[in-house]
Parts: structure tokens; sequence; C-alpha cells
């Protein structure tokens, strides 16, 4: 069936990107030995830490943000490292996969799916670690398989408490651009991130912000790296190239987006974010669903995951509305496969465009006879105007 | 202010273009003399008959609307002929005051802008006439100054009940592509239309469908004419060429247009109007306020005009939504000015842009403390939700 | 045959359009009454004048250049009055053709298509007008047809030397942006321009500048008009508006190039134009082939038409060269066809270009057995080396 | 210095992108968990094997071209693995250094950076090899510092004659789409390359063709792996998706390279590139200069390095060019650095580009006084005359 409007691309990434950043992607490729290169790499250089609050160096891999997790580890740890996780969810426990895949030894802290990093476990495990045998804790800032924000700060918080050497790594795949996250302020050792989610890219390009604690902890780190080493691209960033071929057409975007990043001014980001995740909650309240994340404090500003009633599919759900109003929504991962659907509200997007996105999932909810109470969009309208 | 997200380009026309249509347009300029144009404008001439419902020529031209107003009369017409026009609105004044430019001794039968041309009037007047003085009735099929449809087929069989040989030129700028027109079957001469409504095109071209008696009228017609004479450019089109330069980028992104209608068929876009009309006067009504058009049968598929109430300003509010949700929203048009905004929805348009639509109208009434009952959103879903 | 590489379009117009300004053109269209346009127009309005060394208004017209031709007759002229033109060439026979049409009584001085204007016959046909009834001298800059520039100075003079009243207006359709034009010290009252050559958009905007004297002229001047009408217009301009429509996504890469114009300098542009030229000449003439131009001092800087050998079909060559080398070049036009082909070297072109415009034609030479000296790349490169 | 017309990137990649490729790139980011991505995927998945001549998998990285080094020598080798690798230049020594990173043992047969691989001095290391302690051979099948290809049916050969199992490992980064190469015919394990070459992309994926023996060899391959694991990618691609963010866009541009290709044919494509390369040595040899490969048989299609006469700065003069010409060529890498300059004649190239190159690098050379013979451009031409 054609579909006449643009589509609205809801899942929690990639995000609809900026028309303008897509023209900047499009313009022919240029030289990445010559001079335009050069000035281009040396202005997202000098910004790019801005977004994270990072003062010093932000590595830029030509890599999607898989890449980034496995650049974080093999950067810093040696084969059989203890990294202490906690398990927020499907992309949580992807990063400890990946981690075992890479030859560590990470220790995952069960969790439920429903809340975030629980810093006072993570500080009683670390405080347990009297020989400073864990190397590391890995832990996922915003939860895009639940909807759920862990306290990064807290999470600092708790290791110090603990006393413990361990690195901190964060994952902001899902967060960064949308959600606020401060490098520098909340004590990160390595922060992962993706382009194709606050930052408004395409799928593509990946980043590791790293502290000099994380730096001098790269010098012995015995895992073996090549592609992901951070010291030749830091060293070639200092005249403003890269050691290998990087992406340049979508650095050409990253420009375009960081530029208007710093027009609205990061807190402005964060709070438009914050006004749609209410508004969206508003709605799903209103419908008397439930999210996913049950904990007040973390629900996510930047994408909601709703649980459907026992015996309703999500994806059916997520198939009707895709056929009906031409949105993609993100599906349920893992064990919340067909359980849950999550609604994207980040990145490039506005109040109005809150609005359809609910009355888009209340028509699919009306269509596939799920029980729920209409009025959505109201409750929506209503929580805008009262976050004016 | 930044505004994130995709601006809402709610006009009455120019309307939101499709990418696809927009990066055929940024296609590079081909030799309008060469055989790739020649191909793409035989298939263009070949199918785009069917918009119209004509089977006859359509004459294209490298202009705006305005321009095929102007042509309809030059090719048809000589100095001092008398022309049958009605004021439905803004533009069927406009349309007067050119015809007077050019020479013309148009009859202008009066209206009060809130309803559609009346065929009993045209038709006593056109019986009145018995010396045939008349030589053509020009009508605005659609007024984008009111939201009010005219029905052509009426006016018609009110030329064909007073036997009245004159030509019957209608306007159909804001509704060809939006709303059902039929130029054989409802026997109009020519047919006016720009490609920036529902063709879904930027402004630039224009197009005059003509007939038979049209051609055979312009053998006579002396008003001085050559840019915009139709027969040296239907003898060029004879082998796909144009006998000066066309529009040839807006030409690349027609191509795409046509395909998209045809993709999705003439009769399910004039439904999907239809819907998203009802949808917005059901918000309307809902919120208490008066359209422009009070006639219940003429209500336009493509616009609606609110009317505010006395000592609100409609230029504040507009000004205001697009301020807060960057949204453009038509303005009152003439004696109008002030008093009413306009609401587009047409083009490329769906269910979940109406809903954002009135949920921005809806949150700059309540900013600018204009009388309302709050739930309009909810009253277009339901009007969505009833025409599935 | 699929074609690698990019498509050289060397005809002489419309020219390749810029990156950059088809970027621009792609954008959404924006609400053409809103204050986004309305800065758009106003920085628009603003430095347009520059390239046609005015500093009087320029009426932008959402039309091809055809139309621009007919607003400059219809503004300043009245039914039946007496223009003078020169025969130059196809173009200039194609406006004799369009004032009769609209009413006119052009008087056509002879030519030979082979020379620019002869300033001389000129004068003594005025200074024979003792009563003045010649209205307006309406000449063409540069012949698109022949590749013959005009000294537009020398035609000022002559009416001057003849005390002679008239009007001059001028068509700079293949020379604005490419060929040193200045409207004010040449003393021009209407310059009539396009988009699509020079100023590297795609066809759809076309210009009208406009003198004092002109503006004075239109308002005694008695041939219908209404969308050529100039004093709506510049009253709309004066906000930043137009009175119908405009062509919103062209002016948004007019903006573009005439940023790229300001950038280089009116004078490089003319300059780099020279450059091309000399060397495209320095080819024909190393072939052994004549230039239809013959007058030394007359040859145009943004075009050549080079005339083939008895015998040899100029349109044969032409599709032998866009088969084989994927080159679009100009036809002989009017009594030049097949005779002729028309190499433009025009708008957005660099020195690396011209070469490989150069080496393209030999090979159709060669390809199609036209009797040639080989080496006219060389003898291209030795002028631009000469000219650096 | 603005520059008018295009840019020339003749480096030897990235190379010129299509405009359709960048406007299929320019596309909205879709849903990569959605039926329109999974019909983008299955379409290039089943597409693509047939650029490397590969009937098996082709995986496909979000990454550029150093990652799928990496993954060639992850999914195959364990720690400590010999792999018998050859020092053909610049990239072949990167290669080299990076499986030493990865805790792999290279053994580099020393090369001088002017010729090919020699397959007689591989197969008398292996045939020497009578453990089989060599588990792979490593070579770069078109040396982009040099401008050498290598003959990779002989290097099969010559394991074949020396009986050996070991892996055959082939970069054909900057070689595939542009120059012959056969995955299945020459019996390679494992084919490397990169989007931004031949497939005319930008850069942003990397690619590994595997044969079954390498899959196999993967079961027991035990260097860490996890963004690179190539089982994960294929099972997932069963389906149609990706086990991580895949770099969506660069796919849709793919899907519009891989027509492209198609739509010449390989055997077009590849004959189109040996054309180019001729010419172009026919303009160095007319110049007097030398090129860095000195073996006959072994130029490479798609790229030209060009030694400079001693005393004579080789970046200058590429300075020079990009200054003058708006022309980018590529440097001399490792020990060739200031020596020699390449010249990139591959991806979406004519013969009119081939000529503006050729005249681009006279100009530069004539500016530079660097001794040649001038008339490279008419040698070029010959040569593509006599290549028709």
């Amino acid at each position: 069936m054609p579909h006449s409007g643009r589509h609205f691309l809801q899942i929690p990434g990639p995000t609809n990107t900026p028309l303008p950043v897509l023209a900047a992607i499009a313009r022919p490729t240029i030289d990445h030995r010559g001079p335009e290169f050069q000035a281009l790499a040396q202005s997202i250089l000098a910004d790019i830490g801005s977004v994270f609050g990072a003062a010093g160096p932000v590595v830029i891999y030509p890599a999607s943000g898989t890449g980034a997790w496995e650049a974080a580890l093999v950067n810093t740890l040696s084969p059989g490292d203890r990294v202490l996780m906690f398990e927020t969810g499907w992309f949580a426990t992807l990063w400890d996969r990946l981690a075992r895949k890479l030859g560590l030894e990470p220790e995952f802290l069960e969790g439920d799916w429903r809340g975030g990093v629980e810093a006072d476990r993570l500080e009683a495990r670390l405080r347990a670690d009297a020989g400073h045998e864990i190397r590391a804790v890995a832990v996922v800032h915003n939860e895009t398989s639940t909807g759920v924000t862990s306290d990064i700060a807290a999470v600092r918080a708790a290791i110090d408490a603990a006393n413990h050497p361990a690195l901190l790594l964060v994952d902001t795949i899902s967060s960064l651009g949308s959600v606020e996250f401060q490098h520098d302020e909340w004590g990160v050792d390595v922060t992962v991130a993706g382009s194709q989610k606050g930052l408004m890219l395409p799928p593509g390009l990946s980043f590791n912000a790293v502290s000099e604690k994380a730096r001098a902890a790269a010098k012995s780190a015995r895992l073996p790296r090549a592609f992901w080493e951070w010291e030749e691209i830091l060293a070639a960033n200092e005249n403003g190239f890269f050691p290998y071929t990087p992406a340049t057409n979508m650095l050409q975007g990253l420009r375009v987006a960081l530029d208007m990043l710093a027009r609205e001014g990061m807190d402005a980001v964060f709070a438009r974010h914050k006004r749609a995740a209410a508004a969206t909650r508003a709605a799903v309240a209103h419908w008397g669903l439930e999210t996913q994340c049950r904990v007040d404090a973390e629900h996510s500003p930047s994408l909601t995951a709703v649980r459907l009633p026992e015996g309703h599919s999500a994806d059916a759900l997520r198939a009707e509305i895709l056929e009906r109003s031409n949105m993609s929504l993100g599906n349920g991962l893992g064990k919340l496969a067909d359980k849950v659907f999550r609604i994207g509200h980040l990145g490039d997007f506005n109040d109005i465009a809150v609005t359809g996105v609910i009355a888009g999932v209340e028509a699919g909810l009306a269509a596939r006879d799920i029980p729920h109470k209409p009025g959505g969009v109201e409750a929506a309208l209503r929580s805008l105007a009262g976050n004016g």
C-alpha cells in the first residue's frame, strides 16, 4: 500500500535525520588527506567534546556503535580481566556477551529489566573485591530495550565509596545528545556513543570519549587491537587527520549536526526530550498501559517501552501501525520480544510530532482491540502544555 | 529560536514536497533539446491528462499559477470581451482584476465569500444574455481564500440549460490532484492549474488543459500573446520538446509526482483529502469555532479556513503557532485579513500529520487565550476512525 | 549505452548547476508569506543588482527567459509602437517575432548572423527617425545562436549621437554573469536575463533590470499586462514579498549562486570565461575549422559556434559526441541547423573542464571523419597557459 | 581562492561518487528491523557476490576498509599464527603491522615497492614450510601506494604447487569493481574490500567475501572477535537483517551502485579502467617521467603512481595542482613520501575526465618547472583513440 506523507521513524534510533544533515552527507566526498578535510576534522574534534561534557579527547570511529563497545574494552583491558556489569536489559546483555567473546570475564549483576543500575549493589560488590581484581565497571546509561536511564553519578559515587580503582565505562548510545550526560563531571573513563540517535545522523560513526586514566590504562592493556587502537588515531588527530580512511561524508554531516545542537543549546535539547517523554508517558498512563520502566526517577527521556496486556502481540500492533500510519516503532528485544513496543522520542523531534506519534499509536491500539482508555493525545497535550 | 524537527508547511499551498520529488528536482539539468529530455517530456505529456480527467492536451508553462490564469484568457478572448465571473473570494477577485488589466470586461457576480458559485444565478445571467455577448464563464473550483469548493458540473449544467455558447474556464489551482475534478466529463474548456498544491511540487510550473472548443476559439482570439500561446507549445510537444526553454528540473520532479499519484490512485488521493478535511472540521466544530465556508456540501477537501471570534487576531495566532510549533498556516486574504486563518491539508499528507496539525493549532489557541473547548485532537481522531 | 562519469552539459545554457545550488533548490519549500521567506527575498533583492551593474530595481519572474523578453516589451510599449531591432541571429529573430505577436511593429535591421549589432547602422536609422516614432531599440547582447557579443556601450553611444529618446532594451540571457555587462554605466533601460546560464541555476527564473526612464515609460505604456506588470511586483518587493506565488525553491538556489559569484568576484568570473573562450577558439583554429563569429572583437566569452565544412552534419557529430563522450553540445538554430555546433563554456566551469570538452569534440571529429588537424587540446592548453 | 567548476577527486580512492548514489544515501534512514530494510538487504546480499566473482557469502561491515583487514585475520587465525605476506608497498606494510598488533607472526617477504607479488618466492617459502606452520598467505591485489597489480591466480597456483594448506587472503580494496578479480575461480579464501573505490560509494562499508574453507577455519580460530565475527552476521543475513545496527544509508547507496555496475557490465567496467590507465601511462611516458611500477604486465588499471625527478617535491606539485586546477591527487606514502604522486583513474570516470586530469597534471608540471616534454594530453588522446 502506497503511503502519503513522510514516514515517522519512531524507533529509538536510528532517528529522523534532519534534512540539512542528509544534505551535508550527500555532498561529494573530499580528499581525506587534503586541507579541506583537515579543517573539517579539526573543527569537529574541537567541538565534539562539548556534547559529552568532556574536555579530553573523543575518538571517532568509521564504524557503528557496537564497534565502540568493543573499542572501549580492547583499549583498556587484558585477556581474562574481570569487568563488573549490570543487567539493565538487552543491550547490557549484549555488551556482556561481547566482553566474553573478547576473552574477558565479566561478572553480570542480575537485574529484572525494569529498573536501572543499582549503585548500592555495585558498591557492595566492589567493596568485596579487596584484591581489586575487577578492572572495570561497565554500565549502560540509557537502556534502549527498556527505556530506563541509570544514574551514572551514583555509579561513580559507589566506586569512590568503595575506594576502588576500577575504570568506569559507560554506554550512552541512546542517550548522548538527548539525555543529560557529563563525562568529566561524573568521572567516566570511557564513554561509548554512536551517531544514529541524539546526534541525528545515520548509523556509521561511533565514539569513545576517554579520560586520562583510561589512556594510561591503555598503555598496559594487552587485548589485541589495531582498528580500534586509540593512540594511533589520537596521534593522527593532532593534525586533523586519521590513520586510515575515515567516514568522510558522515563527518560532513556531523559538522552540521553539531552546529544544530549548539544553536539549540544542550540544556534546551535535554529539556525538549524530557517534555516529549513526559507527554508520552502521560498518554500511556491515560491508556491504562504500563511502561516497562517501573522506577519513577528512571524513565528515559529518549524512549518509552510500553508493555501490552497478556495475550496481545506487540509485533502485530507494530505491523498494524506501520501499515496504517506509516510509522515505525521499536520491537521488544530478548525476553521482551512481542511483549513490549518502544516509542522513540529522540533526535530531531518536536511537540507536534509527539502528538502525531501518540495519535498513531492510539489508532493502532483501537484497530487491534487492545484494551485502553481513549484520550491519550489529550493527555499528552495536557502534559506538553503543563511543561511549557 | 531554533526549532527541532521538521517544519509543518500547512499553508494551503505550496505544500510539503515529498523528498523523492525534491531529489528529482535536484538532479543535474539535462539538455532540453536532447533525447533524454524528449523521453521525459513525452512520458509526462502522455500521463498528465489523467490528473485533469482530460483526454486532450495539457499545456505546461515554466511559470507559476498566475501565469496560467493569464494564459487561459489571452488564448481564448479578444479585447473588450465580456467574461462572467463569480465572487467566491480573494482569488476570484484577483482573477477578475487580472482580466480587467488584460483589457477584458468581466462581469463579477457578487458573493459573500462564504459559499461557492451559485449556478442558478449564473444561469439566469446567461439566459439574459440573448446576444451571447458573454464569451466565457470563468470560475474558481476551490477558493483558496475561503475553503469553499464549487460544483463545476452544476456550472456546466447552468450554461447548457441557458443554451449559451460561452467557454467555461475553471481555476483548479488549489484543487487539482486533491479534490475530484473532471475536465472532460464536466465539459470544461480551459482548466487552470499549478504545480505547488496537489501535484506536490514547488511553485514554478502551471497548466492549461484545453478542450477542442477552446483551441478553436483560440484561432480567432485577438488578445496579444506570445509566451502564453498554446499552439506553438502544442506543436513542439508533438515531438517531446518545447518552443522555448522549459523548467527542466521541475519536469524531472513532475515525473516522480505523477508516479506517486498513479501509485496511490486518484480515487484514493481524493478520499484521503476528504478524510483529512472532515477530521479538521471535526476539531474546529469541537473547539466551537466557525469555518468560513457555511455551506455543508461545499467544504473544501484541501483546506479549511477558520474564523476567529471578534477581537482576536488571526495573524497573532499564526505567529504564535509558527514560533511555538514550527508550523506555518495560511493568513486571511483581502477582507478576511487577520480574521481567519487557513489550514492546508493537501498534498503529501497523512493521518498522523493531521493530528499533529490540530494539536499545534489547539496549543496556539490556548496560548493566545482564544475561547475554545479543548479536545479538538480527540474529535479529529474520532472523525478519522469513523472514516477509516 | 550506460555512461560512466558525469555528463558534460556543454550547451550554451542551461549550464552545469553547482551542487550547492541544487542542494539549496532541494530544500523544502517555505511559506512565501512568512518571515523566513521575507529575509531570503530581501537579501536577494539587495544583492541581485550587482550582477547587472544596476543600482535600481531588478524584477524577478517565476518564469523562464522568454517571459522576460515579453515583460520588457509589455511594460514599456503600446500597441503599434515601432521597435528597432538588429538581426544578430536566431534569438534576435525570435524576439522580433515575439514583438510582432504582441502587436508591436519592429523594424529588423538585416544581419548575416556572423557579427554583432552594427551601431553605425542603428545610429543612421535613428537619425532618420526625426519624428521619434521609434520607441525602443531592442538588441541581444550575446547572440546564443552564433557566439557573437555586441558592444552595448556603442549602441548606447549611437542612440545618444542620434539624440534619440528611444528606450534601450537588451537581452543578456546568455551573457549575464559570464560576460561583462553594465546596466547603469551603459545606459540600458531594460535588461532581460534568465537563471539558467551565468547564474548557474536551472531554468525557471527570469529578470528585468529597469531604469528610471523605463519605469516612467511604463506609466503610459498601453500593451495589456498583468503577470508581467512591474509595478505590482516592485511594490510587494518593498516588504520582501511578491504579489503572486514566486518560485520559492529557485530563489533558495539563487541565494547560493549569488554568494558563489560574490566570493569569486565578478571581474574574476568575466576573466575566467574569456580564458575558456580563448582556449576553445585556439583549438578550433588549430583544427582548421571556422567560428560562426567572424569579427575578432566580438567573439563571445560564453559560447563558441563552430561551422562544419560543407557536406558534414553538425547534428550527426553532436549525436556521436553524446554517445561516445557523454557530452551535450548545442545545435545549429534556424538557418544554421546542422551547419554549426555550439560549445557552451559558461557557468560553473574550469580549465580542466575546458580541456576535457575540447578532447571530446576532437574525438568526435575523428570518429566522424571530419577534416581537421589533430592537436586541438594542446592548442587549448597553450592558450590557457598563456592566459594564466 | 574560490574555485569554479566541480572538484576533481583523483586520489586513488575515495573516488567520485555518482550523484544517484549520493542521492540514495541522502534518503531518510529506514528502520533496520522493518520489512523495507529486509527487502533492501536481501537484494544486496543476493547481488553483491557478482562483483567479487563469488558464489558464496559476502560479509558487509558498517566500517571502513581497515576493519575488513582485521576481520579477515581475526576470523581465521589464532594467536601466534604465522602469516606469509609480501612487501608490495605501503598497504602491504600496514597490513603486516596490523597482523603483528593482533598477535600474529607475519613473515614479510621483502620487496622493492616497484613490482607485484613474486609467486615463485612465495612458492619456495611454502615448500620450505614442511610443517605447515604458515596458516595463511595474505597479499594485496592492487597496491594503492605504487600502482602495481599482482597476479592472484599465480599466487593460488604457487600455493597449490607447494601443496600447502594455507588460506589465501587478498586485499582488493583499490581493485574491486575496477580491476578484474575472481574470488572463486582464483581460489581466494577471504577477499577484503571497501566501499570507497570501485564501488563508487563514500567510505563507510567494508567487505569480506569468504570461502567454505575460510568458514571452516573460523570454527577453530582463536583470536578474540566480536564486532568482526562472521557467523553471527551471516546467520542474521539469512533473513535479511544484521545482528547490530548496519550502515543503513550506505546500503541504500550500495543498491544504486550495484545497479550501475550491472547496467554497464563488469567486463565493460574493467575495460574502461584499462583504457584510462593506458592513456594515463601514455601521457606519463610522453612527459619522460617514470611510473613507480616497473613491470609492464603489472601496471594497475585503477591508479598510476608517477615518480618525480630527484630534487622535485611531489607534494608541492600536488598543492600547485589543487590550487590551480581544483584537482586532488594522491600523495606518496611511506618511503615514497614527496617522491611520487598518484593519479586515481577509477570509479565513476570517463574519457573526457581522463583528458582533463592529464591536462591538469601537465599544467602543474609546467608551473613547477618540472622537466617534461609537453604534449601529454595528445599522447593520452592517441592512446584512447587506439583503444576504442
